[in-house]
């Protein structure tokens, strides 16, 4: 096989890359990551899924999927001082990539250029590529209880701030009609042999990648050479807002419901062993189903899933 | 006696201000700091000088005089993985406020403004005044070593990177000439009953300040209220470069050379005793001499210090 493109979120994207980078050789992978949750935190910019796929490749990522493993967060301890929020945990050895980062964006390189940086000093051998250079900002419109206009919150103010709690009214993804896709996208998914979406919130993670314009388009050109993993097992997300997100958007929270969102643009969804009951489900929505195991329980369960997705490409 | 201004470097005015407080109502007092060592590092505004004073009033200042007792460096390990110097040692814990003031800088507001949140922020009831709001860089020119031109390094390169060794062809403070004091600097100078020079490194510590546009009017026009401790203790320095950048721009490294570059504002300087025999060649400059013990090993010798020098004014 040639080269592979995957849509990539956070957490589970990771998990899953690190099988792909055992099936296949890692300088055949493009991977084009969500910066809808990008935000900026203390004047840095954080890009907290471009740094989850790179931090988990490079094997340094914290137990739960995101930061790094036994930092610290002496800093920000230290920035309570000043009164300022510090909900969003950033550490200690994590704040150097936000540093570096910002720091070369205010130079005047791309969020492109930057990311290549960040993963090469990670030894990682795959491309991670941002979704865009531009700006999109993804929101969630929270119901107000008042029954008043709902409240915007950006992403992480509502997933982490405020733990996924409120009542979500709506999900938007601001920026995303004026912004273009980073430079090499487009052109991966044109490309590629196999494009993967990975298990990630089809929504939040998948969703802004989606809304770029040409992105939708050049999925469902190539359509019978995509395949999705389903985030969702049995009804239930497997880690992460998928479910309650899924639910406020008026879809069904399930495997059948993932192949509603992704029927114009994927041929083939991966959905567990578990939803094998589902499979006609699926293929109502015109998208071809295949059973496996999609718990990741560690780098093999990982490597045999992507395996698994790819044959159903080739 | 009502207020007093004092204008400060980095460590040794620390020291002194430790006393100073001691000897007078905190409140009383406006610190104008120095602000040309300021630099960029990471993207983040540091203002050494500024946060030396700060620390040390809060009681929190580390071992060498600057930083953070007990800070960590994991940050700046992590950092050079992206492959960035990082000689210029800031440690966990002190870069929250470095992120704070960039971030508050970000946002428009002015240094004087970030100076005194974060002074409020560390208890402090000193009033703590940058020199300025605007960019002033004291700027090193390095004799080459073939003969050529001089080579410009930044204060902190030639400090701190450097460790001092090169030799000095000149020092300039960029920006001095277009830069305006700080808005409530002049006021104070024209309002202190009496206004003390630290000790503090006279050519890029207090030289910066003085190059500001109406500083040396202002102290000229309060010349009798002007008491300066001298930096200089038989002919050299007590801590950092002053006496490589006295002799650098010919100066006489003792309390004589001194005397010779304040002689215009100041109307007394205090020497040590064990300058005693030198309080001639101070006078010869038109400056009075006064003796005392101006080492400071602690701060009760830091507030006795204090004591006498105001006790030189009123």
């Amino acid at each position: 096989m040639g080269t592979i493109a995957a849509l990539a979120g956070g957490v589970g994207a990771a998990r899953f890359l690190r099988g792909l980078v055992r099936a296949v050789p890692a300088t055949d992978v493009v991977v084009v990551g969500n910066t809808g949750d990008d935000d900026v935190f203390h004047g840095l910019h954080v890009s907290p899924d471009l740094d989850t796929v790179t931090y988990t490749l490079a094997g340094a990522v914290g137990a739960m999927g995101w930061g790094l493993a036994g930092d610290t967060f002496r800093t920000l301890e230290a920035y309570e001082r000043y009164g300022e929020a510090t909900w969003f945990r950033l550490g200690d050895a994590d704040l150097a990539t936000h540093l570096y980062r910002t720091s070369r964006l205010r130079e005047g390189a791309t969020l492109t250029e930057v990311t290549a940086e960040i993963a090469l000093a990670w030894g990682l051998k795959v491309k991670l590529l941002p979704m865009s250079d531009d700006r999109v900002a993804t929101v969630i419109d929270v119901a107000s209880a008042q029954g008043g206009e709902p409240v915007r919150m950006a992403m992480q103010e509502w997933f982490v701030r405020e733990r996924a709690q409120p009542p979500v009214a709506g999900v938007r993804f601001e920026g995303a009609a004026e912004a273009r896709p980073g430079p090499a996208v487009l052109e991966a998914l044109r490309e590629a042999d196999a494009i993967l979406l990975c298990p990630s919130n089809p929504v939040i993670s998948i969703g802004p990648i989606l809304a770029l314009p040409g992105v939708r388009d050049a999925l469902r050109a190539r359509r019978e050479q995509v395949v999705a993993v389903s985030p969702i097992i049995r009804g239930a997300t497997v880690k992460g807002p998928a479910d309650r997100l899924m639910a406020a958007a008026g879809i069904e929270v399930s495997c059948a419901g993932v192949a509603s969102i992704y029927a114009d643009l994927c041929g083939t969804l991966l959905v567990d062993d578990s939803d094998a009951d589902r499979v006609g489900d699926v293929e109502r929505h015109g998208v071809r189903a295949a059973v496996a195991p999609i718990l990741m329980r560690d780098a093999d369960g990982a490597e045999a899933l992507a395996r698994r997705a790819l044959d159903l490409v080739s």
